[in-house]
């Protein structure tokens, strides 16, 4: 923890003020010639949003992690929960396991692995065997499963990703993270030897010969296959321990998210997932319902990232139309403290997310007015949180439900 | 002192610019539907500023301590005199000595002291004696005055505040804080006992004893009184060293505060003391006056502050007003480089600090104007210094100053 998190930590109080944070995805966008020199934000109909605006709110734009640099979903919302991306890293082994719904327990290690193709002399033909389909993917999977539950006392499960992509979890005792990868990362070569990456971890030296021993259970199993009769290991890491949100900002919190990755995230800073509502409208009502239940609420719409990942200009403009025919639900029962962003930009132009600073708003009864008409990109570059990192948000929202006490006399 | 801070000191030069620094206490603020939308320095008629704005200005918005963190006077005043406010904390103790006009020397400790009311078994019944008179305040640290001068070699100083309120001062070699507090935080409790914070530093040992000691001979004297035959300490510290401001600046500070807490606050970091003036007009007469005596002024104006804790939109706008008045008599020399904000909002809406960024006015020579028309927030989040942590502020004025050289070939 850094010392201005335990100054943080120190001054917090608890106010029962309820905070709620609602993630637009990939919400941030550029204006291109294009696109009419318009941001979907800007072009799309939002009266709803728009007397929000004009009811109060101050707006600026957001850093994700640091300048220029884009974030995967995981780093995206660690920074929205508070978490420096840079301290807390995830492995993408973890957030592939999130992200396919599997639940990690602290000190899990859980590895990326794909299926590959390997000559008769163990040479890696192909790393993405064809990029098998999908089916056959959990067909092999099933395989592994079936005859490896255990290596010794860990406890290991497979489980099938999209094509030749998979998720290998190990769970036991006195395992550690990181390792090197299996992956040679280009044909011609046979599998590597994972290693510990400090030599002298003993839990990492542990967890390496895990990864020797599942090879040499597992690849046994595949040889007759063809062409997956092999597969590479990536980014083989433990969950890291992560104080749970609530010790962390003494609010209690839930998750409205509909997509397992967005559930795996919020679950890993121990909020509370809510099951069920599958629309942004039934995710508000069931806000609604929930109000008096929690102090914070996480509520993820996943479709402005999924049109702008298509590069589709219109989508994007849709999909926040969506949600602002949803918002009078949520606003029926106003929080203390409301904010609306993304937890990066996803540019329609560039079809994928970016390191643009993404909008956002932010409305309690110290919000003041920054005398902005609309919630847009151009906007907020007025507005009066100016641009911040990411991490800084949950301050702002701790400070605007008043759970700050004064520093210093 | 910072990595940071040492770069600054190397490339530090004397040129004899004279730099003002202007406090408008709490000038800060929101702008709520119930003030028609404008903050105090939007509605308030400022033709003064608005001319010295239109002649050239930089504006910008700045971070008193961190993104969310309300300060109070102290660390407020340490960020704009250059100071980081996390590195260099300050106890309750000897910001509340320096509220009351004492003068500490570094190594002095101070506490915060309450008288409260014990029972026969010296359990608190009431943790502030029925908030007693100030009247009745000055007479029993009168009596215990005039009874310990001295514990050991120790000299020791009683302050009456306001109320129950008083401050206890201890001066003698080889003192440190802090210490725990002996405010056992409800009513119920024995009064408890004052521990150092570090087990193993001898200095705090020491005073640890001390306070024990001082307790030993003050009850007797009290347990006649009622209510207050008590008292209770908090905030325990001691003077911390803090780098003169003019060996870290190269500049020989003056200041022109009113109120006893901000002539402390300058005093801490070795500025002047100019006693006399008691009216922004006369403290701008003075300035004028000392023009040559000194190269950097601290002039604090506290009336915005006091009308934003009581809430008063009106008297804010009116304080704001009254020092437009005066700023003739600032400009009629001016500074080479002119700075003019506050040492933290203090919204109306709000009647107390906030941790909304302030707004921060730079003139001179090299500012340019950022083509507003006035000094606003809201015009302030869009000028050329954009938001800044409020300790950069005094880096600022040396540049505009020509005071640092070039860094790098």
């Amino acid at each position: 923890m850094s010392n201005l998190d335990s100054v943080y930590s120190k001054l917090t109080i608890k106010t029962g003020a309820k905070l709620a944070l609602v993630v637009l995805d990939g919400l941030g966008d550029i204006a291109t010639a294009a696109q009419g020199n318009l941001t979907p934000l800007e072009a799309a109909y939002t009266p709803n949003l728009d007397a929000l605006v004009r009811s109060g709110c101050a707006q600026g734009r957001m850093i994700p992690v640091a300048p220029g640099i884009t974030p995967g979903s995981g780093p995206g919302h660690l920074a929205l929960f508070g978490y420096d991306p840079l301290e807390f890293e995830v492995g993408r082994g973890v957030i592939e396991a999130l992200g396919l719904g599997f639940e990690l327990k602290a000190g899990d290690v859980a590895a990326r692995a794909n299926f590959c193709t390997l000559n008769a002399e163990g040479i890696v033909t192909d790393r993405r065997a064809g990029r098998i389909a999908t089916e056959v993917c959990e067909r092999l999977c099933g395989l592994l499963s079936a005859q490896i539950k255990k290596i010794g006392t860990t406890q290991v499960q497979v489980i099938p990703g999209k094509e030749h992509r998979f998720v290998v979890i190990f769970r036991g005792a006195g395992l550690e993270g990181p390792l090197t990868d299996t992956d040679p990362n280009r044909e011609g070569l046979p599998i590597a030897e994972s290693k510990p990456l400090d030599a002298k971890n003993a839990k990492q030296k542990k967890m390496a010969k895990l990864i020797a021993d599942f090879y040499a259970v597992a690849l046994p199993i595949l040889a007759q296959e063809s062409p997956a009769n092999g597969f590479l290991m990536r980014g083989i890491a433990h969950q890291p321990e992560i104080p749970t949100f609530e010790e962390r900002y003494q609010l209690k919190p839930a998750a409205l998210a509909v997509y397992p990755m967005y559930k795996g995230l919020a679950q890993l800073v121990g909020m509370n997932k809510i099951e069920g509502p599958q629309t942004i409208a039934e995710q508000f009502e069931r806000y609604i319902r929930e109000y008096e239940n929690y102090d914070f609420f996480f509520i993820h719409f996943k479709y402005t990232d999924k049109a702008g990942e298509d590069g589709n200009f219109k989508a994007k403009v849709k999909a926040i139309e969506e949600f602002d025919a949803a918002l009078p639900i949520l606003l029926a029962r106003q929080p203390d403290v409301l904010a609306i962003t993304g937890d990066h930009s996803t540019p329609c132009a560039m079809k994928g997310h970016s390191w643009h600073p993404q909008p956002v708003l932010l409305h309690s009864n110290a919000s003041g007015t920054d005398k902005l008409e609309r919630f847009t990109e151009t906007g907020a570059n007025l507005g009066s949180l100016g641009i911040f990192e990411a991490k800084y948000l949950i301050r702002l929202m701790q400070a605007h439900g008043r759970m700050f006490d004064k520093f210093g006399a």
